[in-house]
């Protein structure tokens, strides 16, 4: 297809895939004149992509060249492929040295869980855990286990979930999938939460 | 106490104590002379409940106003209580008419889960759903099982640890809870995640 085509396609304009060429965040299309090149199916899941990443995750072109690099340097493992899209997600933290006090690498050397030292999420954790005892609340072992049961429920479902017909489709799934459920998954607990309380109290 | 011992126990500051007496989110202390007054403990639990309000949830002064009016008029249930603190966090929606054929009230009643049709909790849930299909991913009944299932054991467990002292300090407890607990739900997800794509993908 041309690029007009493409740009009708992928829903996106022809100057931002101009961009995104110049960015290398695009291969190059199949030259057929001077000033015209030819483009394929594989540009068009590329394009979906690269605009998940952008427009629904909130990546910089940067973190955006980052993952794509990742699909285009094989070989790699998908989980490799999934855990750099999953790695460039909000929010960033600035990187912090592997800790094996944290309260976060005890619980995933606890359960086993299949976690790479230097996993942003691990810093995630650590952070949410230090605000909320700053917030007068800390949080017990007992409640962790709580949440990690019901984490890991989640994300067994989440990854079961993440479609095999290509690394394409399956990086925007992983980013979409992770971003666009967390409200749901927040929604859910305070509606469950209003039933636990008329259980409780009323 | 006095007011300065009041500002030091609660670390509100003096000028700003004086602010939500006149803003009536505190209840006057007992007059000692034409400018002193007396305050005791139920002004300290007042004060530290109306800060982590304003400070940790986010609200304002007239928002905190309508949680402490609901403990000031007896009399309430505690369940009523606790609802009144819940609807007031963040995120707020401009309320919508009570729809039955909403994917929120169909999962809450075929769950049975006790939630009165005004909960704002409801629309949460049903706009996070809406903007997961305007993404791309439309959450299937299975994905919104999976999550439910979760969402109710980490309330359940939320609401178990909620303080029975004083409904000063319950409400304090669900406001912090509530608020201060989601980024560690998220990031057990993002961790978990990372487990299981290494469990099925590498």
């Amino acid at each position: 297809m041309r690029m007009a085509d493409l740009s009708h396609a992928s829903a996106v304009p022809v100057a931002t895939v101009k961009y995104y060429l110049r960015a290398g965040l695009l291969p190059a299309g199949e030259p057929t004149a001077a000033t015209q090149a030819r483009y394929g199916q594989a540009h068009l899941q590329r394009l979906r992509l690269v605009r998940a990443l952008v427009e629904i995750a909130g990546l910089s072109i940067a973190e955006v060249g980052a993952v794509v690099a990742c699909l285009d340097d094989p070989p790699t493992s998908w989980h490799e492929v999934l855990g750099a899209a999953h790695s460039a997600l909000p929010p960033h933290l600035p990187a912090s040295p592997h800790d094996e006090a944290s309260r976060s690498w005890q619980l995933v050397s606890a359960r086993d869980w299949r976690v790479t030292p230097g996993s942003p999420a691990l810093g995630l954790l650590d952070r949410a855990l230090a605000a909320a005892a700053s917030a007068g609340m800390p949080v017990s072992g007992q409640v962790l286990d709580v949440y990690a049961d019901a984490a890991h429920d989640v994300a067994v479902s989440d990854v079961a979930g993440v479609p095999t017909s290509g690394p394409e489709d399956a990086t925007r799934h992983v980013v979409i999938g992770t971003i666009v459920l967390e409200p749901v998954l927040l929604a859910l607990r305070r509606l469950a939460q209003v039933d636990a309380s008329a259980r409780r109290f009323s």
